[in-house]
């Protein structure tokens, strides 16, 4: 067969929709973020690469809250960030002890299993956390050599304190994994204050920049460990010993994208301008603020107060609404991007994403306007 | 310890330097390209965003030269398609010969024996390829599950025709994967008419895109093989059973960059516009002129003339001529940068990528005048 029979047709401009990214990821992106995306690339051994990179792991170090030395990202979506997680800290045999409430621990327990890890498993229902005593029992009897959370859980809206399981882990010996993709830039990480050694995130959610980059940061200890570990990672492209020596000691491993690291350190540059504590706080009040226009409108919020994610809500769907409809209501009317729930949630929350430049008053009374009609529009009477 | 003692200076505004890529990769990316990077992302499971990647799809077989179904993109740089491939194809025991003539062959057989697979070699020295009559003898007495070859070897510049391998292994009941990283938009890969199973790629070399997305493509008959597997791919992010599920079923796997697949739908789009036969032709008369120029100032070419990769030039480095002086000279003096060689080929080889953009008469012109004035600076007589 000759390539010419498959000759293309025209196409079409590239003329994407105008959105308003309220889902769970990915958000909206600064417009400065988007300028840089198109300065010209530098190869990935450029000395000006390096110097991006540096600046860009003092910036993580910033949104982490730790002083890790290595604190790189990995490129790849926040999937790849949790892939290398477990990947480089579970060998076959290895006990992880998994905090399970919620699609995204679920998923690092697959993850763990595929690595031949022993993964025994806390559970609690979607939207619930375990308390301090839980924690301490539960790594107490198992003495696992993994701790695996998820610090906040985008399926359900529910953030889990780490302070307590970090503290039970250290004790009985076990490195403590805690997954960030959606509380990193958003609400506090505090990884050295926690206690985590290994922490992920993604490019796309609380840092509003495009998907394409997992930011993960190692302890000490966790790089005692890693260097410790006897059996190879079956992972090439996510073997943190290669990666390390690739940006450390710059010698290749992938061909990372200038592309990809100029959006982060922008970024980064923007959350450093704002203030890491007036850019936490800005997301506290946009949180406050929806969850108070979803109770004037009668909505249930589906996890406890306290244990709320800032930027992730998960109201309840009413009785008699259909939530598939009201998503795409949103979108064809105002390219509102929502989600609704999946798994044990499927058809019960919604879930909705106030994050980056979303989270103001403006966009909050914009939003819940448009939410407040799209349910009346498909029959609610709140 | 408070984030607060954490907050980072003032960033200057970014501003990369002017390079001229005229390495292995990344290459120069076209204007178009950058100006839709910066285009509003939509989510992952948008309509919008399976719009695009139908026509990237569509574009992906023009190039690949292919009709399979199942042509995708990888999350990921060039490596993570790779071990895509091998992880997807290679479980433990898995038989694997493995054409070896350079270092990403060596990286193919280092990726197959993390997955447990049994690597058979047949070894030639870097810069030259197998035979027909090689190649057959080597699958007959070997009789592999999987064959892997590199088509366009960018560590020597080697090109490796696949007809033959192809047609043997296929006798044997093997499938066959090709690393296409450095031919895919700038030389006919032909998957059909080879008769490769499982075709590989990356968006930053031929395509001309940054780094970012990895094109894959499967065969019927891979797909077949990939559906009949028994055990679980230890990667839960390059699983292509799961990837098939979200880009065809749109079930959510991971968060695919919009901004990533707006570009290579741009630059795809680009060589649908020149016309691909058009576009091999230019990368074809850039080498012939290149190869002229390198000859007219005395050098020898490392790769046989009937071997050679149009778009990755391994000249030898002359007697007396320090490659790494040179490479830094070009990038100080005329943000040219280029690759010296490694391994085997450390010190021996300059690696000289003309590609996209880059692969015009001007270009071609400008980079030689730069080229001998840096060899000469650095004490070369020619």
């Amino acid at each position: 067969m000759s390539t010419e029979t498959l000759a293309a047709p025209t196409f079409a401009t590239l003329a994407p929709p105008k959105r308003l990214l309220f889902g769970p990821g990915p958000t909206q992106v600064h417009p400065r973020v988007y300028e840089v995306l198109s300065k010209q690339i530098v190869g990935h051994l450029d000395p000006y690469f390096f110097e991006v990179l540096k600046e860009v792991q003092t910036l993580l170090r910033m949104v982490f809250g730790t002083e890790n030395k290595f604190t790189i990202a990995i490129s790849g979506t926040g999937t790849s960030g949790m892939e290398t997680a477990v990947s480089n800290f579970v060998e076959p045999g290895t006990k992880v002890a998994l905090f399970a409430a919620g699609y995204f621990a679920d998923r690092i327990g697959e993850m763990a299993k595929r690595q031949g890890g022993n993964v025994v498993r806390l559970e609690k229902p979607w939207g619930e956390v375990a308390n301090d005593a839980d924690a301490t029992e539960f790594i107490r009897r198992e003495k696992p050599d993994v701790v695996a959370y998820v610090q906040a859980e985008t399926s359900t809206g529910a953030f889990q304190q780490g302070k307590a399981i970090c503290a039970v882990a250290h004790e009985v010996g076990a490195v403590v994994i805690a997954d960030c993709v959606t509380s990193l830039g958003a609400m506090p990480v505090n990884v050295d204050e926690t206690g985590i050694d290994i922490a992920y995130s993604c490019s796309q959610k609380g840092l509003s920049c495009p998907p394409g980059l997992a930011p993960i940061t190692l302890s000490p200890r966790a790089v005692e460990r890693l260097k410790a570990r006897k059996t190879t990672n079956g992972s090439f492209y996510l073997d943190l010993k290669l990666l390390e020596e690739y940006y450390e000691g710059r010698k290749y491993h992938h061909t990372a994208s200038a592309t990809m690291w100029y959006g982060l350190r922008e970024a980064l540059v923007l959350i450093a301008e704002e203030g890491l504590q007036d850019r936490l706080e800005r997301h506290r009040r946009a949180h406050v603020n929806v969850v108070k226009g979803f109770e004037q409108m009668g909505l249930r919020m589906h996890v406890a107060p306290e244990h709320r994610i800032w930027n992730l809500l998960t109201p309840r769907v009413p009785e008699g609404v259909n939530d598939g409809n009201v998503k795409t209501r949103l979108l064809k009317e105002h390219g509102i991007e929502i989600m609704g729930g999946f798994g044990q949630l499927a058809g019960k929350v919604f879930r909705i994403g106030v994050m980056g430049p979303l989270a103001t008053d403006d966009n909050v009374q914009m939003f819940l306007r448009c939410f407040r009609e799209a349910l009346q529009a498909e029959g609610y009477k709140g």
